[in-house]
């Protein structure tokens, strides 16, 4: 199980970068949101709109104390991965986190703001995806993606009311 | 080669997704970023920046005319991809359009606000990375990783002002 930590949110500038790494932690396989920073009840709503729509049983919550998460995380025998560009290279690391991953929670935190270097120190894995600068939202996405080896875009959720037909061209949804 | 298409930019409200978008494309392989809709200096400069900061030959252009692109794009021989959520999955396209870059150029489209329905038709492939919403900047990054089989991130480009060292804890980076 994936639970996804977004820490340092502001409100407004970070407003739709937040609510996209929530967008991709739902449609790439990971179980849980938790929100951290400024709290923007917006987020919450979308988010949780999207589920209503689309479907599945994807959680979110908020939380300010991002450290304790951490370290609780931690302490029940979870592993901390790290998304940031100063880590080691993701090919390198995937394949020990896929295997740790089997059989323990992961928690897989994504800064925004300047993230303090505790959080360096308490995760297991620094992890870049590529070492230059990109976006929250793509390293969180390839991570998922190698993490479930693609099987996470193939994968049936549980039906929300709109599903996609999909179309060589055009748009096909259905309403249940 | 690959060209990014990023088509209807709202000034404001799209700027960080849009500039994102711009990264993604550089920090995974391709050679090239079309900017439309609103035009938008910042983000041209910002792109520029990063570019003389850490590196690459990736270039960035303005150009409202979006579908002009599109069609001397096709004129030239080209093959058009457009990212939507509700196109045939991509692992199911991925092969031929691997099979059809490989001696042809391609340009990825990727919408903000409500796509013509026209680029539906003159695209050759419209695709989905998983049929639920998430993000043009996943979707493009999920696309190149694909398109390019990973070996995109362990690719060096031509050498910045700023360069990283992997850390398995903090940060560590070289200014030449």
């Amino acid at each position: 199980m994936i639970t996804v930590l977004r820490i340092g949110h502001r409100l407004g500038r970070d407003s739709r970068i937040t609510t996209h790494c929530g967008l991709v932690s739902r449609a790439f396989g990971a179980s849980k949101i938790i929100l951290s920073g400024d709290y923007d009840k917006k987020i919450v709503d979308s988010l949780c709109g999207v589920r209503e729509q689309w479907g599945g049983d994807f959680e979110v919550e908020y939380d300010k104390q991002f450290m304790k998460i951490i370290k609780n995380f931690k302490k029940d025998g979870g592993i901390v991965v790290h998304l940031t560009m100063y880590g080691m290279n993701l090919p390198d690391k995937i394949g020990d986190i896929r295997k740790d991953g089997k059989d323990k929670d992961v928690l897989v935190i994504v800064g925004s703001q300047k993230v303090p270097g505790e959080v360096y120190q308490l995760s297991d894995y620094n992890v870049a995806v590529g070492n230059t600068p990109h976006s929250e939202i793509s390293a969180l996405a390839i991570f998922l993606d190698r993490f479930f080896e693609g099987r996470q875009i193939e994968k049936k959720m549980k039906k929300g009311k709109i599903s996609i037909i999909p179309q060589e061209k055009g748009k096909k949804t259905v309403e249940e």
